[in-house]
């Protein structure tokens, strides 16, 4: 079997965490027993380009046991865990191409060696797979059925690839299905987010000023738990209907330069740009706590804020001080990177559960239903969508009502307007 | 000045309602403010089907000062405040045709008053001049700019006759703005609806089971609001990722035909029909309250109700006290009208000062870009929705930050894919 | 039977609101039945100086079922519900003398009449039976076997005299007891005034700045009802620790001059003088409400909002608006007065349960145990507070574990030091 | 100088953890600084038995600056940080008796080199000093002047002493000061807890049933943030005054013999003996996960688990999976030991600054005052509780209102019973 991977011999301990993680993702385990009994995807070859953890290894076993020939790249070099990728290749026998830390040319030599793999369906988590089998590979092209794409950004590109004429097979935005967008912001990242700042500080947050920037979902999600925490919440945005959301949740909204003087914690999830720039960092108060929790590093303006510093000193794992020439002590955890996956451990794996299944199930569906499929970005199905929120609902032991007759027949009435 | 109301000399109690109500409307203030200076409504004859509330009359107030020519019906026979409809008749000039309690001939006859004023533009709240207008008056369609439509019901059915072509000209869905459907049902429905029981009951909320029949917005409003006053809140759902979003919240789900033994109070805000039926009304326990604020009063089976009971009296104004053959009692609130409306006074000013200032800016926008409108439903314009929550900002004191050039570059180039 | 009340005749409305209480009075109902059966008071004189509402009235009638030959007074003139009192004289045979509205002339005539009755036992609700039967009545005293207080301020008042030596015989300090204390603040209060504000205004809270004068137990309560209901929550304190608290739970805290200038809506739960005072009112906002759920209507200080006002209108049945001579208005809920008693109906039945259950046990206790008692003020015994919370989970179908024999004697040699 | 500890190499380390321990704990700070000027220890010596921590550290260093001549031993062999004991002998020359994982022999050699220091005042964290130097060293009474004690269970045991005569100086109860005992289990447990439960097992807590066994200040701190993090809270308890107020904030409640049924996380916090005993470990679900945040390693039964179990295996670091013979797999965390102790980082400093700040102002306290003291248990000083309150509230911006003359004749005039 080819494969390129760090250790072979870190297996034990890989195969351990992909236990650990499949006692949350029972969606999964749910798919994978069904799979391995139907085989949808027998005969048929994956290519995955996803982040290489515990929970991508639980998809990989359920997409294994659904008959799928599957190879698997890292879509991004660090955040690779070798244990898992080494418990793949020798407890699973799927060939994984993936070293964390690996350089530039590896990472690509490692997503072309996934495309070697002849794909049928690619599974992408940041649109690598279908740009460079666009751009590189067009050969390939021809006989790939479809993709998946998690990220919104991904799919926002899909969608510009799609307007331009230019995307040359179907992929479905797993990223914008319910059962994945209404929870990994608000309770993944949310939780999440809270739990790498509290690792990194051992900070109590109950009483603290926190300062959210960006009340998208991530930011919903921080700005509950951190109030849940007992911390008093502000929140800082650009969106008049986000900032009027906000305050109608009870939270204090205000602009970040009169937020900067009073908080004790800045969290962004902004998803732009120097969401923290230098006229806030001049504002904040001594002791100022600074985490990123958004898209990149470049939420908080970080060479600034090297620039106003006359000292810098690391003080724990993940935390920076930076002294300003007055004295002014201003603390950035994790060198500006997402706090979650830096100090913690990301979303827990019961949200990647659902957001996974999706994976899963459109690869389903794309077999089922291939000759109708035009080259452009699908919603996931509907039915797809409640059949993983009913699954979820299954494995934890709760049931729910369904529309009698009667009541359907007059939700039914009402939509044609009689 | 031609009127149909209840009686003249209610005025001054009607006038003091409204100026209570501006208090909490201060969107239409400014907008009726800037109207008054702009005029951008001159010339124009409004026909507006609405509920004839206090603060209807300020948007009324809001539409007359922007040089509108406004005649006013009921959208309900039964909402109607006889006071505001005087004062809007004897202080402002304003035509209205609205008694409370009118019986179904003069509720015609006063929108057919309405349509007499050949309007240009029409504000339905229930669809009921759009309808009128098209099925027994089309001589009036060819002078009408557009409409606006308040309820969710309305714009099904206007989104059903524009499918079928029937539609003959544009309408706007007030009702699908951002600030109006993230408010209204979750802070204005939430709060209002635990109100209007708590006024008729007077019991403790905390600790009591409350049971919360249908999850859409309405109902995670008086999820959160029950919850907010100590209650343990149990969620009955049919769809699985509304079942799915409850319990992560924390709350318990079940099949009603098991909340139906355990709960103290039950609200139905499901849309539908007979959410709590026969099978359910049997389980209950002994002293079971039950309340219903979704669309109409068919979703507690009342008749069923009626049939199962030996004995019925009424134990307090919005009370009445059903007693089972084995003696369990049942109390049903209001005869299962809405609660919010029966028993408190609806949705806060606060909310349908946001809810009504669309219609007000929807109206501005036909007339300033009428020549490109088609016979469609068209969505609130977004520069509409921001507008309007930014004046809500505004009016609380609130300022939010904007994005520099640098920030908005970087979020278009995003975008664009690039 | 000798009685003072208004109209006899008003008794069926009377009897229905009792019942509707007793729904929520399931406490005073099991000792009401066990009463019956056991009859712990046969032969013994009660008198009762209480508020003469639903809830005293099944206080009452289980004393009655006891076997106590009662007769009972108001203990404040406005706060008797004229139906109850004849439903108790008519249907229950229970002599009571209170008509709501009383000048202090008929009050002191019926606290006397109360006293005629040459009681065993006193229940108090202010000392009044007790000050009275010390201060003019010493003859009675003899045969007094003990008493119950309710409020704080009354027990305050037994321990002074206590202290001098004054008190005769022994009073048990009900409003000290944990099931009375710890709900009723926080819970009964907490929720009543936010009602009452509701009632009084129909305002939304959600997004409001709601400041909380004082944290003590009810304004803990106001507070997290407030939050609750999604507004943004200020506490003004004078106590260090107290305001350490607010803050740690996520309010903020700052002092009255600050909040004054960004309120929405001022409550004042102080239990002092002036809390609001000049200095805050001319700080306050256009459009500030202000509601007092304190002592007494001296919270807020009200001749001198009189005084700054240039005009004042009543808008509402409860709403007083004063405009300044600048033309800000400031409305102020209720006269000042108890905003949960003018404008709602008082702490829900559900917590006086406990409340009055209290007065039942600590009478029976009294009989049981009466030639130990010394003439001063007591806690209720432990035991009883016990068995009322007991007794209260039952009533809800609550069971809950028992220490093991092994488990006790862990926590006993605990104790015991070894 | 005299010291035992692992490595004085560790010291810069040491440095950096108590300087971070140090910005979260400001009124140590406040009172350092104030200690600094006044020297009110000059020429007293100190002898402290106290977990050796980065957070004690700052308290050692407010009584150097105060002028005291300190010597420490550990109050638990496990928790002493072997850097922080480094710094304090190589930076601040403070001698420590110290060393992680000592032998019994060991801890009470240490104990009796802080007592060889012939203290004129011990700081207890469970009454070793006080008990040690009672039994074995009687010639070092007369020279002391006093005592404080952190523990519950050391004041417990003090008050035993003073009920017997044996107690023979005066020592002041810390562990019952109001800003120790009202936030350290609230706040701090309450957090610490659900942060050491992630940092082992990183689930998510949003829609987990969270078994809350206890409901004490700890089980109601932990029931809070359980909430806050989304979960579904099951309390249960012995008391019933306890569980109705855990009914009445909305938790649920119910004899453990049913929770354990349905429990995802089982969370120890009674303070007793087997919380969790062989019936409920029978009954519970395949994956439930225990951990105790208790007093000791015996509130979950684990000697039975261990003899239930078929397997056992370590999962991670703090989860041992214990295999029952039908397949159920129970998780026990931290061998049951205090889970926030051994999986995250303890009580954050912000708590402890104000539990450590009593110490410091009751030694102050006791040479101020020292004619008076008698040989018993003392409560903190109202006045103490209240200024480190104060300086709580002033470190962090927050300024409160103060009585006027007038509110506090009116409160006081009040309490006389005037």
């Amino acid at each position: 079997m080819k494969a390129d991977i760090k250790d072979p011999s870190l297996d034990a301990a890989g195969q351990l965490r992909i236990e650990w993680a499949a006692r949350e993702m029972p969606v999964l385990k749910l798919i994978r027993e069904r799979f391995a009994r139907e085989k949808p995807l027998k005969g048929l070859r994956l290519s995955g380009c996803l982040h290489i953890t515990s929970e991508t290894a639980n998809l990989a076993l359920a997409l294994q046991a659904g008959g799928a020939d599957l190879v698997l790249c890292a879509s991004n070099p660090l955040s690779t865990q070798d244990d898992v990728a080494a418990a793949l290749v020798v407890e699973h026998e799927i060939p994984v191409h993936a070293i964390r830390g690996e350089d530039e040319a590896t990472y690509y030599k490692h997503i072309n060696a996934a495309l070697d793999h002849k794909p049928h369906i690619t599974l992408d988590d940041g649109a690598d797979l279908v740009a460079t089998a666009h751009k590189e590979r067009p050969e390939l092209i021809g006989s790939i059925i479809g993709g998946t794409e998690m990220t919104p950004t991904g799919i926002i590109r899909l969608r510009s690839m799609e307007r331009d004429g230019a995307l040359k097979y179907s992929v479905f935005a797993v990223g914008e299905a319910d059962t994945k967008h209404l929870f990994d912001g608000r309770y993944g990242t949310g939780q999440s987010t809270i739990d790498g700042i509290t690792r990194a500080t051992n900070i109590l947050w109950a009483g603290k000023n926190v300062v959210v920037c960006g009340y998208g979902r991530s930011g919903q999600g921080v700005a509950r738990r951190a109030q849940g925490l007992g911390s008093h919440v502000i929140v800082t945005e650009v969106d008049p209907t986000r900032a009027l959301e906000a305050v109608t949740e009870g939270y204090r909204v205000m602009p970040l330069s009169e937020a900067a003087k009073i908080g004790d914690i800045f969290i962004t999830v902004t998803g732009g740009l120097k969401g923290i720039d230098e006229a806030h960092l001049l504002l904040m108060k001594d002791g100022a706590i600074l985490a990123n929790s958004g898209h990149f590093n470049v939420e908080i303006n970080i060479p600034t804020l090297e620039s106003l510093a006359a000292k810098k000193r690391r003080l724990r794992p993940f935390i920076d001080e930076y002294t300003y020439h007055d004295g002014r002590r201003i603390f950035l955890l994790g060198e500006g990177r997402l706090i979650n996956l830096v100090a913690a451990e990301g979303s827990p794996a019961s949200v990647m559960d659902m957001s996974f299944a999706n994976h899963a199930l459109c690869a389903e569906f794309m077999v089922k239903g291939k000759e109708k499929l035009a080259p452009k970005v699908y919603p996931v199905p509907n039915e797809i969508d409640r059949e993983i929120g009913r699954l979820k609902l299954v494995s934890m032991g709760i049931t729910i009502d369904t529309l009698t007759e009667e009541q359907r027949k007059y939700v039914e009435s009402w939509e044609a307007g009689t």
